[in-house]
């Protein structure tokens, strides 16, 4: 049994914790997850709903997997040091560091993410790139596996995201499981990126 | 603006609501969001995460727009009087009725999808078929409208229907606004539905 700690802030992207929480929830064997935020008793989204907050940064727990989602929070959350500070040590007691949509700014703010591949939001590529200047950002992919980090593109890239990483640690089948449960029509090329090219990247 | 009512109970599926939510909450300008449950302060999902509600039962608020998940917890809903009396009657004060998976299981049990055409889970069909036999169940369908109702297929199923849902209210346009921003590959064509072979029911 793995730990998942899902990472929010004032106005995160609901789809951007949601999606990935799904897939990694179907296969309730071997997952479990922990909403970590500021503060108790919730934590509001950006589109309106609120979750509950299971665990509190200060608590310092390990997880390992740390999700961190993006949305227009972000704008608000990378300038909050304590929180850029609590996010770089989560990393580093974590296995594994899921990725999605402008989240990587965060992340690229810790400087953690220096000399790795990644990639981000394609509406918003240019904003992100411009927090993490020594990180080698692909400008067309749908997700990216470097080290412990996976990173995807906009928000509902984090679904195939979580996709790939369950197929690299529990192997394929899983990730089939739980896609095939879902109804979900899985993306499972990792080049596969027609926003890219909506958003003017290539 | 309209006002969605998003209906939870113990143990709803998580993308069930969370992704139509993205998509409508994207349209911050059109939609407002209230989650919908038996009690404050919140309600737990079969994935483990537990959402805030805004707006409970009792409160007998109108909603234009009102959505169901599905989810584990349906099969303990559906024996649910109370709880099926009241989905009736909001049913009734609604303009539209968005509904996911086996969320129609409860739907179809109010009697109120009598004679019309309706999808849903395709891992669970013959189930959710049993709690509408005067439902006219459509086994190959991503989505399906029908007067009010828009039923869909398994859990990321609701995302496709949303996105029509949006179109018809809205237009085009505005459907494809969303999905553009969510970077999501809107299947558009409701007869579009693998699943269907997958689960053998074709």
């Amino acid at each position: 049994m793995r730990t998942i700690g899902a990472v929010t802030f004032p106005e995160f992207e609901l789809l951007d914790l949601y999606g990935p929480l799904e897939m990694f929830g179907l296969l309730s064997d071997d997952f479990k997850i922990n909403i970590v935020g500021a503060h108790r008793p919730s934590e509001v989204s950006a589109q309106g709903p609120k979750t509950v907050v299971d665990d509190i940064f200060d608590d310092n727990y390990a997880y390992d997997i740390l999700l961190v989602p993006g949305g227009r929070g972000t704008r608000t959350a990378i300038n909050d040091d304590v929180f850029i500070d609590w996010l770089a040590s989560s990393i580093n007691r974590s296995q594994y560091v899921a990725v999605v949509c402008t989240g990587t700014s965060l992340v690229a703010r810790t400087g953690l993410l220096d000399g790795h591949k990644a990639t981000t939001n394609k509406a918003a590529f240019q904003w992100v790139a411009d927090q993490g200047p020594n990180v080698d950002w692909q400008n067309k992919a749908r997700w990216v596996h470097s080290g412990k980090f996976f990173t995807s593109s906009g928000v509902s890239a984090g679904i195939d995201m979580s996709l790939a990483l369950i197929a690299h640690i529990l192997g394929l089948d899983k990730a089939e499981e739980a896609a095939k449960w879902a109804e979900y029509d899985w993306h499972r090329d990792p080049d596969w990126d027609p926003f890219a090219k909506v958003h003017g990247l290539v």
